[in-house]
């Protein structure tokens, strides 16, 4: 059977969903038409409106369907400490993991001159006017571990340093739960340089 | 952050996708936000459509947007051989993974007393009207090999004999290229039982 008709683009179309490969469509497009046709049509639709209605947050640049997202409208969360990460994502997973109660500032993506991403495309330059307003006491940079991250958590800190902000890195090193036997060197050597007196 | 909003009803919804949980409703969400908005608005039209459209083939159950599916409606494909199957997805497997050039029919489910499907869910009225016709050689029966599925396929066997139409069960036994040493007892005893002289 070919995969023709509007079955075969369903199954195709379904494999815009990251990690979803064809035979996995499969089974999504028969479950849905099969037994869940409400489910289908809810998803549908609200995938229509999310697509239509969500834009970026005009202070934090995370996604909202509002002007402002929940967290900045949030009067009871304190303005004065702003948490950078890397993306969207990574907002919900900071504010569901921690007891962190200020506010964020989204990058969408990390400096990476090869790429083109400079200072401008990550938003710094906004980053820059709001620390001017001088409401901001303290940036708590959590951006990724890796190289880019590394260079753009130096950089952020050096905007901070020149508007007199305290900048502070989230600590890495050994994860709760890890064995050593089972941790990479950089992470161990990187946990050994950052040991704390006890 | 509260999953409420847009986003968290997003989220919430992807989640009627099988095998999808909280944590991969997110991931997706995010992507299809922030990466391919043009892929989520093809995927919600198609979805929005193929519910609206798709229904079932006339004479074979499967499912179609069409009276009669492609199959159905192909004059080359063998009418005279039908392979019944229990779910729409296996017309697919079997088409992909084989050589036949009948046709099929759609069971949509398996004898199962307990849960209040007999013979007319299945549709095995169509079907004994459909080897009435005459036109019938003989019937592969592909239901899988579960206790209902062998009831299922014993029990149509038998409507196949009675209108004189030669029916049989696709061979079951040790997978190709499988190890016997992982094979489990029942399907090893099966495989002896089934032995064929060479």
């Amino acid at each position: 059977m070919k995969k023709a008709g509007l079955l075969g683009q369903l199954i195709q179309n379904l494999c815009c969903l990251p990690g979803v490969g064809a035979k996995t469509a499969q089974r999504m497009a028969f479950h849905l038409l099969q037994r869940d046709r409400n489910g289908a049509k809810r998803l549908a639709e609200t995938l229509l409106q999310a697509i239509d209605k969500i834009g970026y947050c005009r202070q934090c640049r995370t996604l909202t369907e509002n002007e402002l997202c929940e967290i900045c409208a949030d009067d009871s969360r304190d303005a004065a400490i702003i948490c950078i990460v890397e993306s969207p994502a990574d907002v919900w997973i900071v504010d569901q993991a921690t007891v962190f109660n200020g506010r964020y500032f989204v990058l969408h993506g990390r400096l990476s001159p090869l790429d083109g991403i400079g200072p401008d495309e990550l938003g710094l330059e906004q980053l820059a006017q709001y620390l001017a307003t001088g409401t901001v006491n303290e940036l708590i940079l959590a951006t990724n571990s890796t190289v880019e991250g590394e260079a753009t958590a130096y950089f952020i800190g050096e905007l901070a340093r020149k508007h007199q902000v305290q900048a502070s890195r989230i600590a890495h090193g050994v994860p709760m739960g890890g064995e050593l036997e089972f941790i990479d060197s950089g992470t161990l050597s990187h946990a050994f340089n950052g040991r704390k007196q006890i």
